[in-house]
Order: structure tokens, then sequence, then C-alpha cells
């Protein structure tokens, strides 16, 4: 699994970025990847992939995060793309928690007092599993019904440094779940 | 997703309810299930699933466990497997931390204050996933090289309670991931 | 599998129900489903399925018909979704059975006394399977080379009784599939 | 799918004829084929499929019947091996239809007049559909609890002859499914 | 698998045929299928499937092109695909051998005498694997920076019989696959 | 893909090491791995895998031989194995041309002057595609109705480093089908 920080420039994130293949179009990353990269947030309608917030008319935004986009080239399998988003989610947690911030996991929600820092959507394309994660850098341009909070409202000011740890982390969680399956015989 | 707790008899763990259809054979519990008991463990060489265990010839044993049987008729893919035993894990952690136990997660193991107080191991008959987890409920019986840890140490005593309160965690986070799979259309 | 049976409007059918999801967008049902509604009938060319109506230049259309929109969220293969769709037809077939009125299947389609009483089809998405399934109330508004049939001229007026007596028994026939398949061992 | 009639001998069925490629082992018969022979039938415990039948300790037997042992290499879903079954079971209900007999089907079971007329089971190998369908010839050596019928007091006597017009039935049954599933696009 | 060999007329190719179930839609060919036909090649920007040619903006084009499109209705798995279209390119280069030529695979592309004489892409639609092969008949309108070779330079000037026997070669060639994998048992 | 030749000691094969995990059992090699050792051959009947060998009471044996053991972790396809298997056939072939030496395929057999060089067995377990190869080093110890070829007899008497060049072709061709996979957008 290749893991990419985009430091150079800042990249606004619209919904497009969950398609198939976008790391390799845009970066010629090939296979199983994570990028990192920090922009803005503002998913088009037409590109929400959450059935739930379209119904709901919700608006999923924000001024300032550290997005994660993931691809991984398995079995294209929508509950597989779930489980794998929660457990990214929840190493997400224990990286702010050797921050020293104290995390409440909901489902693929991450809420520090209980102030919602980050967004996640988990699904497939017709070849592989997507997953993007959002992280508020700043809890600003977030939608009104919401409350927010930042990574800089926590005491991270270096987000470069954020950026990297919790990339090699999700990184280390993905290979480790990747050899524990590698492992294991089957069982009648 | 049904849940089974055993209240009435202690079960020993012997490797073999990691076979397929395990909680149907023996209680009638069909399709995606939990089945929780407490018991021995003592997992015989012809039932081990790890196979890096099997090349070291490791012991798995302890004198008192709760032990979980988790079936998935989902795909048999074992990193599906993989993933979704570790997420049971860290919900496992998160059950714990309600109790005021500060637990550290090392890929499907868990830990308090460097000691070992679980084990588990995660793989696919041809029709299912299956998972076990075993956690101490007292730190005896267990190989001399591993420093483990029990929640008798660790100030949990109804055991049932527990076994109870962790049995309706892992089931809620099951259907929390298989509702979240269900609500969102795929990407291009 | 949830059943819904829509009493208080009409909706016609233009073949965009056959999309994934149909069922959660537009009436907040997840998961499999069966949503019954009445409605006309008139496939648009850019929505029609059957690639060899496409070849023929087929028109697909009733004036009256009872709607079953089918969705499984089983493993997206067209030939389960083939096998299953025949399996719900020769359901209906039973049902109607038991209305007295003698049936005749002739692979998806339904015909009493040589007249043909339905239209179906059945196709993956990649997340899922779906069926549609149209049985004619009156034989009207039908392409004039088709002779067909309709409910009312079978007798059965009550088409709102038939339209939950029907969908019951669907939802019946799944949950009998369904579980035949837990509770069998593997062949080797 | 190759129809192999064994028509020059008896063949007792004990279960075992449900592991994969007993068509090939047996008969040189290739890929998906029905084979049916006439024999008596004793499941062995060992080979029982049904766990259902294993927990409430179920005799499996008859003096002679006609059995269909079909294979189908498709992927190993057991969804699709029970909706499949049915829809073979269906089939031979709308054979019998042709012959004058009033069936009526319960799940994967044929009662002729509530007298119950077949067995039968439905599986997986890891490399295929696997399928026993057993019609009673004459209603002996039944367990005591079944109520039971055969071909021969519905008035069939030439059975070689039904042997034959089924087999083409189950044949045309799922070259039918087949064909309709190559013949439709997906939808979105 | 159907085999058919286009005569009567050229067809260009711009990538669209490369969509699932194009053989049935303009041949009525239903199931695995082969087509072979003559005619121009110049891909369409949106119709490309490579998208290392995207990115490196390449042209895919030649005035006079042999073009296979192959259909083959598996599980839509794009390693199996890009290993299908290896197979059926060292096919074709034992075919070109027979005609006395020394080729040189590299990849999925033909060599003879360093220079290029075919193109390839392999893909899965949701449905299907889709293989296209482009042979060049004269080395003419291609790219600049491609050194090409064509079948009329090797002495290959009976197209149409060059085009019965390679589609010939193919259909052999995957039947000897798939007949294979099913005369073997499984693996522990 | 990890290589391993086993340089240091024989291996005879007697059909066992076609199991699953093989590799990492034996020699802690995790994940997608050749393996390739030096040995006799002499295939046990119950590890035989061939059913058309086992009915035709065909012997598999050989003094000599360079052994292949594959094992890819990708979905368990029988389909895919047989195409993965006569891709490597085909790959061992260009070696041996490299080496100058005329070969011609027939399916999964490698020849030379219409003798018998190789044989080859693909097949899955539930969890992994297995392939073995085995190459004549000598023609000495075959079964009699066999006309066969060895390596020292086409002059290449350094195995070592035959298994070396071999080996890593081998693995040269499996990434470049891997990565070709992962280089393509999918199709409508």
């Amino acid at each position: 699994m290749e893991l990419l920080i985009v430091r150079d420039k800042r990249i606004d994130y619209d919904g497009s970025a969950i398609k198939s293949h976008w790391a390799y179009r845009n970066f010629g990353v090939l296979g199983n990847s994570i990028v990192i990269f920090r922009g803005k947030c503002n998913v088009k309608v037409e590109e929400m992939i959450d059935i739930e917030d379209l119904r709901q008319k919700k608006e999923i935004k924000s001024d300032d995060m550290v997005h994660y986009i993931i691809e991984v080239f398995e079995v294209p399998n929508v509950f597989l793309a779930s489980v794998l988003q929660k457990l990214f989610i929840v190493r997400l947690c224990e990286v702010l928690e050797a921050y020293g911030i104290k995390t409440s996991r909901r489902g693929d929600d991450i809420y520090v007092n209980d102030k919602k820092l980050s967004i996640s959507i988990a699904t497939i394309s017709p070849m592989s599993i997507k997953v993007h994660i959002g992280i508020n850098v700043e809890a600003k341009g977030i939608p009104e019904e919401v409350t927010a909070i930042g990574l800089k409202e926590l005491g991270i000011n270096n987000i470069e440094e954020f950026m990297e740890a919790s990339g090699k982390a999700l990184v280390e969680e993905f290979l480790k779940a990747k050899k524990d399956s590698l492992k294991v015989r089957w069982a009648e």
C-alpha cells in the first residue's frame, strides 16, 4: 500500500475523489493507496455517496480539512468497505490518543468532547473499495446544525506532521490486517 | 445477528468451535451469531488456525476465559475476516474503557499495562467467516512466556454482566457496519 | 426482508425503479426489500434492461399493473438474479392457484388460458440483485401483438388484497430459501 | 449441461454422491450435469448435509427412489444453491402436473394429497453447487413418522420414461435461467 | 464460446466495442464470444480503458487492423481479465509461429523484429470480462513514435484466412483452459 | 510475490505440496509465492488433483525434476487457476527459447521434439490458487507409456541457474499481469 502525502499544495474535496483510480489518474499511484491532502470540503450533491444524507438534504462542508482518500483493490464488497472504514477510523482515534486527546467513536465519526471532528464515507466501485475520511483542521465553514471541532482547537498545530503520523498508522493497520489474513489456515 | 450468552454451564474451548455452523449444531442458532461462554482454554494442535503459532509450537491456554464465537455468513474472504476481527477487538476495548480500564490494542490483542488480556483468531470456512476471541477472567494457566492479566485483576468481578454488556456491544457494532453498507450508492 | 405496499397513491413504472437503492431513495426502505405499487407501465427505451427487447424494438407497456420491485443485497451474480426471479414468478403462480386460477409458467412469464398476465426482468447492479415483476390489472394499453389478460378478467377485483397476499408470499419464499441456505453444511 | 440417465443398473444413494465431481469421477461427465438413477436411499449419518436433520436425528431412507444428482459450476454461493434447488423442485411439480397429478410444493418438498413424494438437499462444495432430489417410486421403507407416497401410487409406472421427461425438463429450466442471465444489461 | 468472423464489411474500432454485451447488441451473439472484424482503429479519448495511456495522452490508431473483441461471462475479476488476455496474446503468437513468423511477446504486445504488431486491452464490466486485441494489417496510420509492422509485411496476405485460423485457435485455447478447470478436485 | 529457490537440499514431490499454505508452513514464506526445488516426483494416489488421471489410473513420476509450487491469494476461482497456469507454462517456454530450445506447448504441457518435458496441475484451495509445475531434469523413472525428455538432454546442465532464471521470469510474468490489472478503468 502506497502512501502519498500532498504537501506542496491545497486540494479541495468536492466528492469526485471517491471514484475508482483517482490516485492513479491524478498522481500515478498504482494499486492500494492512501493519498492525504489538505483543503476545503464541499461535496457536490451529484457526488454524494450516502443516500441518507441525500434524503435529508444534508450539506457536507468545512473550510479546512485533512483528507484521506483510500483505495483498496480487494473484492468490491460493500460490507468489507464499511468494516475497513471503521477500522481506519479507530486507528485515527488511537493516533489522536497518542497526542493526548481523548476521543469518542460513534460508528464512523470521531467526537471529542461531544464535538464532531470528522466525516467519512465508504463504498465500492466495480473494481475497488473506496474510503474518504475528512478531519477538521479548524471548525469553520461547517453546517450550522453540527457542533464541530478541529485539530487546531485540540492543540495539533503541525498539520503536516499529523498527516504523516496518521498516514503511516493507517498503512500499518492495513498491512497488519492483510498479513494476519495470510497466515491462517481455513476452518472446516 | 443472534446473541446467545451461555450462563448455566461452563464450556471449555479446545479450538473445535471455530468450525462452521458450530452455533447451529450445538445451540440451534441459525445464521449470523455471537455465542459467549465461559470456560478453560486449551487449543489442540490439530485445531490451531494460526500457522505462525503452529510453526513456533506455541501453546494457547488459560484456566478461565470468556469466549466469543462469532460466525458471519458473508462472502468467505479472509481479509474481511481479519478486518472484522480487529473491529470487534476495538469494540471490546471501548467496552473496557467504559469500565474505566485503559487498554492498548496491538493488532488483534488487547493489553492493559503491557499485560496481555486476550487471544483471538479469525478465518473462514467455505461458507462463513469465523472469529474466536478469548478474554482472561484470571491470568492463570497461561503459557509461562506470556505476561497476562485478567478481568478480575482489573476489577471486573461480575463476569456475567461483562459477557452481556460486551456481547450487546459487538452485535451493535456489526449491525452498524452492516447498516452503513446498505445506505451508500456505489461510486464510478 | 422488508415489505412495503404502497396503498395511498399510484406510481407509474418507467423502468427507472430497477436502479439500485430505489426503495431506499424513495421510501427509506433499507436492505432487502419488496415494494409493491400500482400504476401504468411504459418502459423508456433508455431504461430497458432486456437487450433482446431492445434489439426487437419491443414496447413494454400496460395501462394498469401491480408492480413488484425487489432488491436483494447478495453477491451481484446475474445467474442468481435470474433463478431468484423464476422462483418469485412460480410463487406468484401458486398465489394465483390459491385464488382458483390455473396458470401456466413459461420461463419468467405467467400465462392464463394462453394469455399473458405478466412481464418481468431480473438483473444486477454493482451492489445488488434487482427484479421487476408487473401483473396486468386489466389487459389495456398493451402492445397489439401481445394477447394479454388481467387480474380483473380473472375475477380478482380486490387488488389491494392481492398485493398484500402476494407480497407476503414472496417474502416468505425468500426467507425460506435463505433459511435453508443457512442450515446446511458444505460438501467435499 | 449434460444429462445422463442411468438405465442399465440400480444405484443406491447413501449421501456420498453429494460430493463435488461425483458425476465426473463415476461417469466421466464433465461440467454442469444432471445424473438420474434409480435405487434405494439410506443416507449415512456422516454424509448428512442438513444439520437440522442431524440435530433431530432424522432418518432419510426409502426402498425405491428416482435420484437426481445435479452439479453446477457457478460461484459456490449457498443461497444460489438453495434458490436453484427450489426452481428445480417447481419444475418437477410442473412435470407431474403434465401427468395430470396435482402437487403441492412446500419449500423444497413435493406433496400429493398431503403425502410426501420427495426429499431434497442443496449445498455447495468449494468448487460447485450440488443438489440432490429423490422421488419415491413406491412409498416403502420410509421412516414411520412420514406419510409418504410414490410415483406408482400416482399412476406413473413407466419410471424410465419419467426419468427422461423430468431430466429433460430440468436441463431446459437450467438453460433458460442461464440464457436469461446473459441477455440483460446491468442496472445502475 | 461462439466465434463470429465478420467477412462482409469493415468495422472501425473506436473503443466502444469494449462495453459489455457489444456482441449481443450488434450481432445477437449471446454469452461467451469472440467477434473478429477488420477496420480502422482510432480510440476516442472517452473510450480509453488504459489510464496509463490517458495520462500520457497516447494516441491509439492504425489504418487497417484485424480486431478481436472477446467477452467472457466469468466472475468480473480484473486480474483474471489480465491473465486471460496474456494467454490469448500468446496463442496468437503461436498461430503466427505456425505461419513461420518469429514473434516476441512483451506483456500483452506482440513484436516481430522489434516492431510492434499489436495493441490490446483487458478489463471488466460489472458483468463480464472484456478483451480487445488489434493486429496491424499494414503499418499505416500509426502514431509516429511507434515503430510498427503489419501482417502483410510479414507475408500474410490472406487476411480472412488469418482471421479464421486465429479465431479458431483462441476459441480452442479458451475451451482447453475451461475444460482443465472442470476436471480437477480442490486441494486442502 | 516472494521467490524462494531451495538450493541446499533435495525435496521429493509426493503431491502434498499442493495444499494451501505449504510455503508458509515449511519455509515461513507468507502470501503470494513461488518455491522452486529439485527432487523426485511420485504423486500419491490420495494427493492426485487431476480426476482424469485418477480415472485412468495414471502414474505421475520422474526420478529428477525441477518443481515449482506457486500459491496466489486471489479469489479462489478454478478457471483463473487454469488460465494462470497456462501463462506460467508459456513463460517457461519463453525461458527455454532463450536457451535456444524450440518448444511446443500443448495446453499445460511442454514438449520438445514431440517429447514431454513437463507435468503440471492447477487448482484452488478454499483460500488460494495453487499450481504445480515439474520439469524433468533427466527423462528417467517416467511411466513407460510417456516419451519424455529432460533439461540435461536439451543441454541445460546448470540446473540451479535454470531454476533461478525461470523463477525470476515467472515472478515477472505475475507482476506484469497484476500491474496491468490495476491500471485499467472498468468498462460499462
